[in-house]
């Protein structure tokens, strides 16, 4: 069956300003989420970091969630729930971390160091698994300060 | 030499969340300058479209710059000024458009199609040559309308 389709006036100027403001949105969006995120991440309280989210933090999948200690369980209390795949991703990537992070009591900066590499590389793991390029930006935005934090010297000499 | 540093107060915190204000800046700069381009393009007069500018408008490089036709010279008078390399790309690419691109009067919705698909190829073009992923993801939101316009029936049947 043929329809009548009666055009209204097309302005291809109206169509690409709204896709500019469609992605102002989205990136402001997906901003506002890790913002939010790593928020929650540094405020955990010991209480709440010992209890699982009902999803993977890095992929969303439900089944077999775990706790992953974001620095290390030597380091640092916080947590992130991580399904078992996301999970065995992490932890292989500490493996190639400074080797003090196998060390007890290592000083404020290290400890600082091995929290913000759990966070670049559950950054990187985020962006592998939902392709939105946003965490690895800001993954990458912290590695001068990684640098900076391995390399100070405790006792206050350079 | 030796170097005496007193550390101020450390907080991950704070550096976190600078990194994630300095990137929500950076998008919006990236998306602010697109839409003032893009703009910029639409509403060029007769005039304007007959000047070069002084660098290409998809790499910045200078030298050996010429006038290309976004929709192609037959169906739109609006060009972009672009860099030799830069210019056979976009020629090569609208070898692939509808076989109506190489016919004279066409309808306004098959024009406006050609246009769309120029800025499409301008922009994962940008993408490419600058690594900056706004442009292609802004091209893959004018698909759907491509499509669209290609298929529709100009006397206004289905
Ligand atoms: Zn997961
Ligand atoms: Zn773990
Ligand atoms: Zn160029
Ligand atoms: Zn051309």
């Amino acid at each position: 069956m043929k329809q009548t389709v009666s055009f209204t006036p097309f302005d291809l100027s109206v169509l690409v300003n709204s896709k500019i403001g469609a992605l102002r949105d989205e990136k402001l969006e997906d901003i506002n989420f890790a913002e939010a995120w790593l928020n929650q991440i540094f405020n955990q309280s010991l209480e709440q970091a010992s209890h699982k989210k009902k999803s993977c933090e890095v992929c969303s999948s439900q089944p077999d969630c775990e706790l992953h200690h974001i620095a290390g369980r030597k380091h640092d209390f916080r947590t992130l729930t991580a399904c078992k795949q996301c999970h065995t991703e992490l932890t292989e990537s500490q493996k190639t971390w400074d080797a003090r992070w196998y060390k007890y009591n290592q000083p404020e900066n290290i400890r600082l160091a091995f929290f913000l590499l759990g966070l670049h590389d559950i950054l990187l793991l985020k962006t592998k698994k939902t392709a939105n390029s946003i965490y690895e930006e800001l993954a990458k935005s912290f590695r001068q300060e990684i640098a900076t934090l391995l390399t100070r010297d405790p006792r206050g000499q350079t």
